[in-house]
């Protein structure tokens, strides 16, 4: 006779373990990405780089190009969904804006790795720069950001961060300078010189649920 | 009897075809890059592209390494020295770095493959960025730049100049924004509201030597 808990207790360790081979098959990609860049890693590089065969990464992904999606998916949804419920939760938009991306290059600048990683992927934070654009427009309309045009601040925006992302990358034992490159930032979107020291002395929250991918990135901090 | 000028004349032919080629190999080279990015692209791709034999590609250049160096030595000769002479001439720091901005911003947008060409090989321009490092420096120093660190405020100038470039090839058919992209750069930098008015006032120089390489890249402004 067939137990009727054992097909739903088989079919959950099948489902584990396929989740764990993915999330190393993501693992292993992250290391792949970094080193030969977002385009130019071949499947075997993949299956080498997590000691798989060909036939168990096709079970996952069809191609190099869908395993680029997933691994930026999961890495945006690990690393910034780490930081952020806690800067969401700040109601006011010039230290929710200062918060955020003061935590951001903190961690950043904690894991060498991950600036690293983001030059050679730069798809990686769409997400979190569509927010930016509606941050930017609020704190328009409310008058703590003074701009000519939308664009040109989010293009200062989403740049500085970026330029000092590659910049941490290329020197990774000096200073990373993250609270005055925010400074300049929130300079450079017009926010005026009191606001600018209030919110730059605020502290900044500690994130209840770190990022699991972080130890891909850990090489430590030099801020 | 040996005529005493004809190996002198034959040497003449023979450079200037030897030259004619190698910017020949370097014209094509910059579609390749363009397409294929940096590193992705193989010696075949540059010999079917020019037209030529493997054989006279290696007269010319070792690897596909030599070839990307050679190109964007020549580029960055050619389209930042088509513009340098004009600007440098300016005594006042703040208006010579934001009318080398403008300048180099408008040229961009006239020639929005030049942007992706730029967004696929972002190597080109650290000879722009060396120059900007030294004008920030000057600025500080006269008291007409204020940032809490020279290094930050490079990550502005260098970031917010490479973001718009980027936005310009990914939205080819919208409004560039130049200027407005400046305006925040410069506000980015502590240049107080008078002085900002005044620089962005100045009319543009007209640059004397036009970029040869101007015809592979343009594709029409929508500044």
């Amino acid at each position: 006779m067939i137990s009727p808990h054992k097909p739903d207790h088989r079919r959950r360790v099948g489902v584990e373990r396929s989740q764990k081979t993915r999330a190393h098959i993501l693992e292993s990609a992250v290391g792949v990405f970094a080193l030969k860049g977002a385009h130019a890693p071949v499947i075997d590089d993949f299956v080498r780089a997590a000691g798989i065969s060909r036939g168990t990464f096709y079970n996952y992904f069809d191609t190099t190009h869908a395993l680029l999606h997933a691994t930026i998916e999961w890495l945006e949804d690990d690393v910034f969904g780490s930081m952020e419920p806690e800067a969401a939760a700040i109601p006011d938009v010039a230290l929710r804006l200062a918060t955020a991306t003061r935590m951001y290059l903190r961690w950043a600048a904690a894991h060498r790795r991950w600036c690293a990683f983001v030059t050679h992927v730069p798809q990686i934070g769409t997400l979190a720069r569509r927010r930016l654009l509606r941050d930017l427009r609020d704190g328009q309309k409310s008058g703590v950001f003074r701009f000519p045009h939308v664009q040109a601040a989010h293009d200062l925006a989403a740049g500085i961060v970026a330029q000092a992302v590659q910049r941490m990358a290329a020197t990774p034992r000096a200073a990373a300078r993250t609270d005055e490159v925010v400074h300049v930032m929130l300079q450079g979107l017009g926010v005026n010189p009191a606001e600018l020291q209030r919110v730059m002395a605020a502290s900044i929250p500690v994130s209840a649920r770190p990022a699991k991918s972080a130890s891909l990135f850990k090489t430590g901090s030099n801020d």
